[in-house]
């Protein structure tokens, strides 16, 4: 954002004018980061050509950190033998997460290109279930042998760590290959040189991830031990590779991007916003809304049985509105709490029953102030019999809103679905529909009294 | 979650029956994460009492993973001896943030009880703003010269590194303190021994942090760099401190709530959901849920002209909800979509008017079919003309609703504000206004010419 931004115009020019040695040169100085950034920016017949202009390893480096539309759309651009060269470039899990984005005929052109080991090294990778964790690691790391002296285990991966994606981490394994141990390289370091392996090693096997874990959980588990790197086993405990942090900050975004869609009822977008077309757009937001407009049919069947009433007080219909959004805002504001709360683990279902009387009771207060001031409000436009409806309601519509919205989030997740799907617009159709039925059913009783009893 | 909730009812045992050995050896095989979590689930009585049996390093190690409130909790019920131990065993930037939390009284207290050095550090430390790098950052780093060889700077880590917060990254700086490059520790180890510092240093001054810079800002500049640690910096360059990805994933966490809670006009709650009070959650709720009462004074105002003709035909009150929450739920969905991507900077405020353009075309749209389904609805219940009206508002509201879900966030961004403001309750609140004031003009109209020209 900040250099390749500022030097956009220079780059089109050099572009315009075709000094490819000049630009080659520009570009090598910046950082991958920048060029990819740079590259989401420009037009797409520009792409293919500042992107041939990059050295080898740049070129690695900045394809792996683009979106898969754009490593594809590159793709299509390219050369086989430059096509080969770039994907025996990237890492492992790279290479996993840029095949799961392609469509199938694409992926089985591009694996024919790919050299035997690494071929079969991802199709295996990618015959993990979507969303596991066996998707996200790599199979690049570094084992050491716990007799080994810190200098040996040191030396060993000077000579073999260069392809591995992380070194912070090194893992040891029995015969059969099954994890036994971590060591740390800080602890590598640290110790005097002629320390065993063995006497530095960590022993936490229940900190492996399973390959066929769900992502989400494998974030719990980064988040829980605030680690750099995890190793990933089989059911047998044998060891099959390792996830690193930026992958799991990469699904950690994506899950919360997700939640934030989930909330509002558009079912979750892939590509950035920036580059959504009309068409996903449109799809992904228009199910919920119709499915909202048929739910809300029946807000509307709810008033039919007043109709006589609100012909004779025409007055009461103003406060609808107010009324009823004010019960969906403040389910919203607790489903909304409840669904974070549940994403980052702080609750669970069973904390249901107390969560339950606080919130029966902030929602109680709530309603309480609210009703008050909607009172007020109600008296100074048509008396004191309205004003007097008006509060009665805003308490239990409040009371009902917040109810639904702890209820349905905290439900949803005990059937094992996620809460997000508790949508802000699902809670106000669901509140608006309660809050009529309460409104016109305490006006009638309210009123018919009044009528019958005293002051108008 | 796994291992000390499971044995979370014979730790109870132990307890009761005091057996303090047994204890204190259960609880010394458990990872810091573990213990950390227990305590958070046990009675207050019993934390400081599990909180004494653990031996000095993985106490300090538990404390430093423990919320702000138990934190302070724990330091109530400690000796000023054990505080001091405690304290000290904290790095620098954990302290601050232990600080940065407890109630001012509290702080003066335990700043006397700091070594002198500790002190004047932690005051440093804490004058920088809140929010800013400068909160984040420890002052434990390692530093290294660019004539040694990797061998002599591995030995100088092996001797000076113990303390350092990480040592994934060296840092090498002139005479006058300032920071000129960096050195991962990767390329130290994997180079050969006998190589120059001065050859592996990486040399990217533009990443370096400033202390005064905003902590959202870091966390932009390390999701882009996909960098564990960075140098924070002052104005002229010089070294101050480092801050590391552990930090960065907190804030990050933090803010995403943050946007959350937001989102839902709930001011940002900083304890967790489950151990918020009945008065903080109803101290961050009700001030917008009122000031939304008041917001929708207007959408009653709106309708008051229109008493005459709600008096007239009841049933179009029946479809009211329907329009006016179709148009909201249409508005929170762009808002929702804009704010997260805001958020993760992938829109900025200049694409408005390509997205304006995308926006009204989807809402048009959108709407488009939401009035042949409500058209379908309206023409059943009451007739071509209801149906009509139905239609006619539904396509302008729901097109009303997305652009005031677009503009209103990028505005407030525009402004420098927290588009985060621009919440699903304030969005739908302005939707209903304006949709009110479309419904009741179109039946007017339609209804009107209907009268005066044709059919019933």
């Amino acid at each position: 954002m900040l250099l390749a931004q500022l030097l956009k115009p220079e780059i089109l020019e050099m572009l315009e004018a075709r000094e490819w040695n000049e630009l080659r040169a520009f570009l090598t100085a910046q950082p991958a980061p920048e060029i990819a950034e740079l590259l989401g920016d420009l037009a797409r017949r520009d792409r293919v050509v500042v992107f041939r202009l990059l050295p080898r390893v740049l070129a690695d480096e900045v394809f792996a950190l683009l979106d898969a539309d754009l490593q594809n759309e590159l793709l299509e651009g390219l050369a086989s033998d430059e096509i080969r060269a770039l994907l025996s470039g990237l890492s492992p899990d790279d290479r996993t997460a840029l095949f799961e984005e392609l469509p199938a005929g694409v992926t089985q052109r591009l694996l024919a290109l790919l050299p035997d080991s690494q071929r079969r090294e991802t199709l295996t990778l990618l015959s993990y279930p979507e969303n596991s964790v066996g998707r996200l690691m790599t199979t690049a790391y570094v084992t050491v042998r716990p007799e080994w002296t810190c200098a040996e285990a040191l030396e060993h991966i000077r000579l073999h760590g260069r392809d591995s994606e992380t070194i912070a981490m090194l893992y040891v394994t029995d015969d059969r290959g099954r994890l036994t141990a971590a060591v740390s390289l800080r602890r590598l370091i640290l110790a005097p040189p002629e320390t065993r392996v063995a006497e530095c090693m960590e022993d936490h096997p229940e900190r492996a991830l399973r390959s066929l874990q769900d992502r989400e959980e494998a974030v719990r588990v980064f988040r829980k031990f605030d680690c750099y790197a995890l190793p990933v086993t089989d059911a047998d405990g044998s060891l099959l590779g390792i996830v690193t942090i930026d992958d799991i900050l990469d699904v950690a975004e994506e899950e919360t991007t997700e939640d934030f869609h989930k909330l509002a009822k558009v079912r979750p977008i892939e590509t950035s916003l920036r580059r959504a077309s009309f068409v996903e757009l449109y799809g992904k937001r228009i199910g919920w809304l119709v499915g909202l407009v048929f739910m809300n049919v029946f807000s509307g069947a709810a008033m039919s049985p007043f109709e006589n009433l609100i012909s004779r007080m025409a007055v009461l219909i103003t406060f609808m509105p107010l009324l009823i959004d004010s019960s969906g805002n403040a389910g919203s504001q607790t489903a909304t709490l409840v669904i974070r709360a549940l994403a980052l683990g702080e609750i669970r279902a069973r904390d249901a029953g107390r969560l339950l009387a606080r919130e029966a009771l902030v929602g109680l207060c709530l309603g309480v102030l609210m009703g008050a001031a909607v009172f007020l409000l109600g008296w100074a436009r048509a008396g004191a019999a309205v004003g007097l409806v008006t509060a009665l309601t805003m308490i239990a519509t409040v009371l009902v809103g917040c109810l639904i919205g702890l209820l349905l989030p905290v439900g949803i997740r005990a059937l094992g679905l996620d809460p997000a799907a508790a949508g802000a617009p699902l809670i106000t159709s669901l509140a608006d529909i309660s809050g009529i039925l309460i409104y016109f059913s305490i006006a009638t009783l309210v009123l018919h009294h009044w009528a019958a009893g005293g002051a108008p």
